[in-house]
């Protein structure tokens, strides 16, 4: 059983402003936020759980599970050997900037130099609310199809990165990748795109390069 | 291009008692409304493709397609030859009654037996509203994995009915059918479970079954 922290809607109304400190607090203390959004299964534990394996001697990690019910994901990454902490949000569809900061400080953080928020399973809720985090970013599943970007255009139009998971399915769906892209792109000039398999590996070190690009 | 309707937030508060008139009157016209939620990227309008081809003939099929964005959906239903008309919800991530009244009623509806209303992409907010609906169904697609009734509980357990779909991919995904059936069933007693394959064909006939019996 992983700790569990009940979550309800932040007392303050400010979101922003608590977003932008939260967010100043963490880089003074050398800690790189990244807040992790998309469909329910799309992989996002898969996709954390590689991560650590690979990249977590080096730069150590912590895990902020956002979910409406469960523990399922916060043990999974606990038995890899990283910090986690799963939080509930009474029913609400996301997280905010203040519900990150209790879920977070909820952890020891001492030595972490990423912590992520997986945030709560959603491509429409999670992009309206600013969770202090320093990077942004949306994963897509193959499975799911390449017109995502055309159907939730603010999630991909407010992220800074993009991963698009189970690329070891492709040969089994029709996912168009560079329709995909080009969809996103039009959103999104700016995007940093990684299609990845965590099954098998690939793509996993140019999304692991770019996280070691930003820690501070 | 598909004619396409912009809703916002219906004027009325009772959204209850919208919804109880809304279903009375749909069932004195004889129109069963379906309202079929899931995640995004779950194969709901594969689904209602196969569906289309397989039942349109012997009872008459018309798609309200609910999204943030775009008219894909509603353009590959219309190539099948079943009406189907766009709305789009204005950001907002659920369907409520008033805004159903008003796409449904957008379309020439005479000799429809089904109407089916393809809600936005979301376990959370859709399972929060009456839409009016007279059976309420999710889609569950096996890529998404079968811990999903822990992590979105309320969805889960307001359903008449679950279709698991993409069941040809069984073999790929590490999808335990029987554990989630159980992890459902725990949620509620009552829900018909029908797992298909949209591409083969596996399992179509009972959901088309279950369709045709509920019928006015």
């Amino acid at each position: 059983m992983a700790k569990v922290i009940e979550l309800n809607k932040s007392v303050t109304e400010s979101n922003d402003r608590d977003a932008q400190e939260l967010r100043e607090e963490l880089k003074e203390k050398g800690l790189l936020l990244i807040n992790l959004m998309s469909s329910p299964g799309s992989g996002k534990t898969t996709l954390l759980s590689r991560t650590i394996t690979d990249i977590n001697d080096e730069a150590k990690i912590a895990v902020l599970e956002a979910d409406i019910a469960s523990d399922v994901d916060a043990v999974k990454i606990e038995s890899l050997g990283a910090k986690s902490i799963q939080v509930h949000t009474d029913g609400m569809c996301h997280m905010d900037a203040g519900m990150t900061r209790r879920g977070l400080f909820g952890m020891d953080l001492s030595d972490v130099k990423i912590a992520f928020l997986e945030n709560v399973g959603n491509l429409i809720c999670p992009a309206e609310f600013d969770t202090g985090a320093h990077k942004n970013v949306m994963i897509l599943s193959v499975p799911e199809g390449d017109d995502k970007p055309l159907k939730y255009p603010l999630m991909f139009s407010m992220v800074d990165a993009l991963v698009i998971t189970k690329m070891d399915t492709k040969g089994y769906f029709t996912f168009d990748l560079d329709a995909c892209i080009e969809h996103v792109k039009k959103l999104n000039r700016n995007v940093q795109i990684f299609p990845v398999s965590a099954k098998t590996g690939e793509g996993m070190d140019a999304w692991e390069a770019w996280l070691k690009e930003n820690l501070f």
